[in-house]
């Protein structure tokens, strides 16, 4: 018998898996300049998925989209110190076009503030200008030695969102609005629990006043940041000049914010969710919701089943469920276990039997549980079971979550913690206490979460009082 | 009063007119880079409408989209000898990464055919691979030294289109179903007519066997190249040796095609169907369908007559008509000239009269002309009136080509011709009269068109035999 199993087990090794996963469901390969990444159809087809939510929940705020250039001056990213600080390092840099050496070398852009925001200080100049709420999906090249597909790569896809207001309550509001939509995006869609929280200075984003982010955990325990949204606030547009003259006729410097998501949240959904089997996909983000296998011996038995198949198919697509038929000319346990890698949520198995019975076997992905459904109530039957999927398999993934999260009182804790999932733990608020521990426990502050009742208490490492709890993990 | 006219008139300078359409439509700005463009949410929204058509139409006929990466290794251009003359020369080249510099020079895609064949070389190994049909919405960059908004610029979105099959015959039929493809979108959904055909091997993509073209007539009479299909055949895959195992057991290359439509069309939109007024677009690419303005002159009209717009707004999206309600502080006058400048398709003015009478004074943004529409069958008659719109503005299109291009039976009526329009000629097939030709009266060979009787006839410029006859015009 061949061998089926393609597919490194977790328990064996998880970066093995995680990388036999996405070769199986044909998600991904490795392009050809090193840390390059080519995202082939199966894995781009989640992307517009994501796309398509993200761009509602944008539209119904207010946002719009639009495309700023890609090649930016290299001087541009200098005018913010924290910020060329944060990313000149990583920049692959343009030093010639046309043949001929250029006058100032320009970056392809890392994160496209600096280049936005040359372009806001052209547009604003009064209060009736504001706010401006874009956003845009592009690539972004970041020069990265040690690469992972989805996760870490050099060059990768994302939305960046860009908005310039009056005021500070303004951008404040908009930088926390962003990623309350992101932790319900990952929530409602993605099924995947995340905490939200606020990133300490060291962890902020180069130049934000304020960091935001949403943090999943993976199945080994580790942190993936998987959205941020920061408050800029006036340090990128007093770099860049940017004022206005406001309706009570004083000139002010406009406040600002800037938030993504990239195709590394990709990386999130299938460490959250795939199993030994191969790729697990919540039903919402999907490109197939379910894969219809005819099941038939000889050529009049094809006949019977194909025509019944098609008619289910054609009931599926009118609820506008996107169905796939797997007609090929294979036998069906190869089809079982190829569609099974690939993630889709809902397997439908019709023979002959079934078509004399009116009825089909119906097997869900996430946890193999076989139905038997009649042929008359299939369709609704498979709206309300991708319905359920979604919500098991965020319970599933909530209940990991807590069973992997500890509330630590003591360093010894927070260390044993740490190595198989996060910690929660009261801090000084102190760097130094945090690079210690990261140094001596390889977690970093994932954030200081939200949720949380702020009572009084020690900081883990030194002792000293501290007013909050943070959240302690190894991260992706 | 103000200045209300901010365009300049078509008669008095075509390229002001045109930039000054986009300005005030806002559509797009220069960059800080030169040669580079920022895509405005207005323009972007036309964009987006351009590619939901466009990617419905791929994946109706098989194509998934896909994402290759941006940088591609300087060597792999230079494998196809056509294709590195063509491009090199306009390549943005990245020479340092991560503060060191690259062993090789890596460019910036002008176009993806090399890193794209690359990755099919290592996913193609039998017939049972075969076909690949692979889209991607990216950007591009090649530089350039005169620019123009959305027509010329260094960098541009566009899609674009690879497939890989088995034999030439399948490739040749791909290539050609896509220019028609194309065809039917800028017919269709652009509203503007465009001659389909063969380029001469002057005018092929490099590296292509066969380039087919659509080529719009802009209202100065030139040509705009707005969308191609290159059968590349076995050019590229013997360059990145790509072969197949074929059923019959031999060895054989496969053969692809590539085909793409840019930003660039946006710049055909608005330079076949705007006015001295602005933009006009058709309607089933215009992001807004209709616009709404109450009319009031005290607070009392104003909440009588805001009501009904709100109603009405709520009945045309109803429909799944995109509306705006504009209800800013300020008089109708300047809102009109604003929305006419923007291109929407259809006004609709409310005031407290229209309120007593049940019905709304409706103007068509193509011709100004005015209708009283009853509120019971204004979104019945929206509907209706857009689709008429669109049919009118392309048969206006169709008939301004029609007067504007000329049979011409000698040179100096071609020479005559090209200053104003398109002239169709026979032409011998010899590069060397197309070269005079050009270099005479500044026209090319725009396409050998599909849709000729192909009757014998002589060569304009040399008096040879010719078996079909070419258009030539003056282009973008």
């Amino acid at each position: 018998m061949a061998k089926e199993q393609t597919i490194t087990k977790r328990s064996e090794d998880y970066s093995e898996w995680y990388l036999d996963v996405i070769k199986e469901a044909d998600l991904a390969d490795y392009g050809p300049v090193r840390g390059s990444m080519v995202i082939k159809p199966n894995g781009y087809a989640i992307w517009e998925n994501i796309q398509k939510v993200l761009n509602d929940k944008f539209k119904k705020s207010g946002i719009e989209n639009a495309y700023f250039p890609s090649l930016i001056p290299e001087g541009y990213l200098k005018k913010e110190a924290k910020h060329v600080e944060g990313f000149a390092p990583e920049c692959f840099v343009v030093t010639h076009a046309g043949g001929k050496s250029l006058e100032e070398p320009l970056v392809v852009r890392p994160t496209s503030e600096t280049i936005i925001y040359e372009m806001f200080s052209r547009w604003v100049t009064s209060y009736r200008d504001l706010p401006l709420l874009m956003n845009q999906w592009v690539n972004v090249l970041r020069s990265e030695m040690r690469t992972r597909l989805f996760l870490r790569t050099s060059e990768f896809l994302w939305q960046e969102g860009h908005t310039a207001h009056a005021t500070e309550k303004e951008a404040g509001e908009r930088a926390r609005q962003m990623i309350d939509e992101y932790a319900d995006f990952a929530k409602e869609y993605l099924a995947m629990p995340v905490f939200v929280g606020e990133k300490t200075e060291t962890e902020r984003f180069p130049g934000a006043q304020t960091t935001y982010t949403i943090e999943g955990m993976m199945q080994d325990g580790k942190a993936l940041q998987s959205g941020t949204s920061h408050l800029l606030d006036a340090n990128f547009t007093q770099a860049f000049n940017i004022k206005f003259l406001d309706s009570d006729g004083v000139e002010k410097f406009v406040r600002s914010t800037s938030w993504g998501v990239s195709t590394r949240i990709i990386g999130g959904i299938i460490m959250t969710h795939s199993d030994d089997k191969g790729l697990v996909l919540p039903p919402k983000i999907a490109p197939i919701k379910a894969v219809i296998i005819p099941v038939y011996t000889s050529d009049e038995e094809k006949k019977i089943v194909i025509f019944r198949v098609e008619q289910i198919a054609k009931e599926l697509r009118d609820q506008n469920l996107e169905v796939k038929v797997d007609n090929r000319d294979l036998r069906p346990g190869p089809k079982f276990f190829e569609w099974e890698k690939k993630g889709v949520p809902i397997r439908i198995e019709i023979g002959p039997r079934d078509v004399q019975n009116n009825s089909a076997i119906v097997v869900r992905r996430d946890n193999g549980e076989k139905l038997v459904v009649e042929f008359d109530s299939l369709a609704a039957e498979v709206v309300t079971l991708l319905d359920r999927i979604q919500v098991d398999i965020y319970n599933r993934a909530l209940k990991f979550r807590e069973e992997h999260t500890t509330i630590v009182s003591n360093y010894d804790e927070l260390k044993k913690s740490v190595s198989t999932g996060f910690a929660i733990a009261h801090w000084c608020g102190n760097s130094e206490c945090e690079k210690k521990i990261n140094e001596e426990t390889k977690a970093t502050i994932r954030c200081i979460p939200f949720d949380q009742s702020k009572s009084a208490g020690k900081c883990i490492y030194c002792g000293k009082q501290s007013a909050y709890q943070v959240i302690f993990a190894r991260a992706y």
